[in-house]
């Protein structure tokens, strides 16, 4: 049975200029409230054809019904987001409405459709509009929830095994990164899909990593200050500073908010064998044990553990201690964080003792698993690249290597935040969404020039 | 039934100097294998005295049997975690065992109780030390894990309505806090406890307060900038810039990664009426409706919002976009965050539509209580002050005020990030502690140096 156990009070309408008003009155009845409008006389909006508006018996729903659909608006959502002057700022964007003189029990006493427009009188003696096109934009789909999820808020993530990382590994030119907008939103949206990415051509200075990320926003600063140089290092209180083996790892995994993107800068390699950097995809061997080893993803999904890292840098004392899973998932079950490090998981373990000797079975073999020739890539930087990739997502790691005299191998690594990576994409896409609209409409003059001087 | 079904293999012992010596060979036994030592031969470890060394059937747990207790720890987590220098890095406090090569099916051959210190021969050819105190540092009980998580992982918390406020709000002398270990510590504690604490006698300069998060670790930087001035503004993004009431919120809810604590220096306050700060505890409100209207809670904490900001700050865009409820949980069901902000609440609301109806409801509630006079603060700051606060906890505000010509309000806020003060909280008490121990000694030397000069 519909949702809406309908009452039609009328069919009557109104015809102004080309378009169609729809005009509903308040009426004390325990059924719906409905209007139709005859077919000849729909309003035409892209795709929808709106047939009638409905109130819901509570009036705590309007429905915009279509023959293939019915489109359904909380009016207290309604209410809430008035675009008039009073209640919306335009230029900061922002809601004005004062919550604590907000009647939460606001209903619409009438609403209206003339053509495009939505038109609703309240019982806070207020009236709002609302343009079919913002409210469709905004409608409570299960399919537009997925689409705002997928391509705005987030984007869509290709995880790789070895055999795909060749054909997933893009390499862009810094200086294009750094001066065309197309290249520098190619660059981050290929970080973000593959969670890696190499920017060549880096001038052999010590600031070009930081350009590079003031390029997109700003460094991410961490208890390691807002670069970090790895070179081997005597008396480090960081393993990250020794020529031995760097085991597959994730930066900083004892920090609530760890960095999201790390991006290394080889100024120097080493010369002959070792140096190697490594590579797994962390949600790619999450994703396959959630398959075919439930029972251990469980547990590296549900087992805190604590990471830590108690050092100086500087003469800078710091005590990091962050209690979190391995695998990390969201509301929807997507892994969204990957936390492993050897070095800097605390000795003390706080979780039952029976679920701990179970986290290292499964831990065993999610190790085991990204040290395989099939997810693990091994692969030597070249002087003049930085490494980018997802530090919430990938593993990585470094083989052992012996500087020779006079040529130290250099890295100077630094890090970007996801929450202004996903901001810059937006804002590039929307810039760039508008630049080829610009483009077009000029094409479009240019050609239009061209035809009348012929 | 206790856990181990025990196989008593022998009981003898030797001892070696004052203590005891506990040996267990292996056997290829069904049963659990466990050495007894005679009462009178106890080794004394302050609190516990161990009885026997018991390892379990499949080798995967050890116990120390005491009088009222056993300690039990997973064998393999005993392997992971050995402290001998190839294992262990004592100046980086790191494990350095390589998890690429490690054997997860490790199992003790043997293991013996030498005075306090525990002996593994393990299956790897590997041999471990361990001592007691370490051993029960680290034990796997739940009141170790509470103790552990409430002490120094996290620290306790006392949420508070508008009757508690006045006896919890404490000022500090910035001075005093620069200057002062022990006021540092004062402060941090205070700030993470009650949410709020102000700071006083500051001077009046723009970089007074970033002087203060230095003292701490570092600003946290947003795309607002590393710091943020409020003061009336034309034309602005952000509804924060403008004269009139700024309605109770968090700040940047948007921010998957959002600022820590909120520190406003109040360089020039208003003449007159107006201008006063508004707080509220949102943690105290979020478990009053846990209690009292659990469905809203649970509403509250389940539907996600989106959060969102966009605009651009000194002609750099930004569309931050983060989907979180009003209320946090953590995994123990502990409020860790609260996002409430009206402005910066997007016109896209991704939840199904019956939720959203349940939400506003819900959020109606929660802000009523956030306004009612038994939660909600009012006070106006002093010029001055830095008034700071938990942003992930209290939601603030700001009546509207009038400017007097020559004389405008102006506040310049900037960030400190969670990570960064509990990390500054454990070094400061570790370090005190250290002192003040020293201090005690040191009074002792001298009372002996006294005692003999007599």
């Amino acid at each position: 049975m519909n949702f809406f156990t309908r009452l039609i009070l009328t069919t009557s309408y109104v015809t102004r200029c080309e378009g169609v008003s729809l005009t509903l009155r308040r009426k004390h009845s325990l059924g719906n409230q409905q209007i139709r409008v005859s077919k000849q006389k729909r309003v035409a909006l892209g795709n929808p054809e709106i047939n009638s508006l409905t109130l819901s018996q509570k009036r705590d729903i309007l429905a915009l019904d279509t023959d293939n659909n019915t489109l359904k608006f909380p009016t207290i959502w309604l209410r809430d987001n008035c675009q008039c002057p009073a209640c919306f700022q335009r230029h900061s964007q922002s809601r004005t409405i004062d919550w604590g003189k907000f009647d939460f029990g606001v209903k619409p006493l009438s609403a209206k459709l003339v053509e495009s427009e939505l038109t609703i009188e309240w019982s806070d003696n207020h009236r709002s509009n609302f343009t079919l096109d913002w409210l469709i934009e905004r409608s409570f789909t299960e399919e537009k929830r997925k689409l705002f999820r997928n391509k705005i808020y987030r984007f869509e993530r290709t995880t790789w095994g070895a055999n795909e990382f060749g054909k997933y590994l893009k390499k862009f030119d810094y200086k294009s990164v750094l001066n065309e907008d197309s290249t520098l939103l190619n660059w981050l949206e290929s970080l973000t899909k593959y969670g890696v990415a190499i920017v060549t051509n880096v001038p052999a200075k010590n600031n070009s990593n930081k350009i590079l990320t003031e390029r997109v926003a700003f460094t991410r600063r961490t208890h390691y200050g807002e670069e970090f140089t790895v070179i081997a290092k005597d008396g480090t209180t960081n393993v990250a500073y020794l020529s031995s083996t760097l085991p597959l790892h994730t930066d900083l995994p004892y920090y609530h908010y760890a960095p999201g993107a790390n991006l290394l800068h080889c100024l120097v390699q080493s010369q002959g064998k070792g140096g190697e950097s490594q590579l797994a995809d962390g949600f790619h061997v999450g994703n396959y044990l959630k398959l075919h080893e439930p029972e251990s993803y469980k547990i590296l999904t549900k087992t805190l553990v604590d990471w830590s890292d108690v050092g100086h840098e500087n003469g800078d004392h710091f005590h990091s201690l962050h209690q979190a899973p391995v695998l990390c998932e969201d509301e929807f079950g997507d892994l969204v964080r990957v936390n492993f490090s050897q070095p800097q998981r605390d000795s003390h373990f706080n979780a039952p003792l029976e679920q701990v000797i179970l986290w290292y079975e499964a831990v065993g073999l999610f190790t085991k698993l990204l040290y395989s020739p099939e997810n693990n890539v091994t692969f030597k930087l070249a002087e003049g690249d930085i490494l980018t990739f997802d530090n919430l997502r990938l593993v990585h790691g470094r083989s052992a290597y012996a500087d020779t005299t006079g040529r130290e191998r250099l890295l100077i690594g630094c890090y970007l935040d996801w929450d202004e990576i996903y901001s810059r994409i937006r804002v590039l896409r929307k810039q760039l969404k508008r630049s080829k609209e610009m483009n077009i409409e000029q094409s479009t003059r240019n050609l239009h020039q061209l035809c009348l001087s012929f």
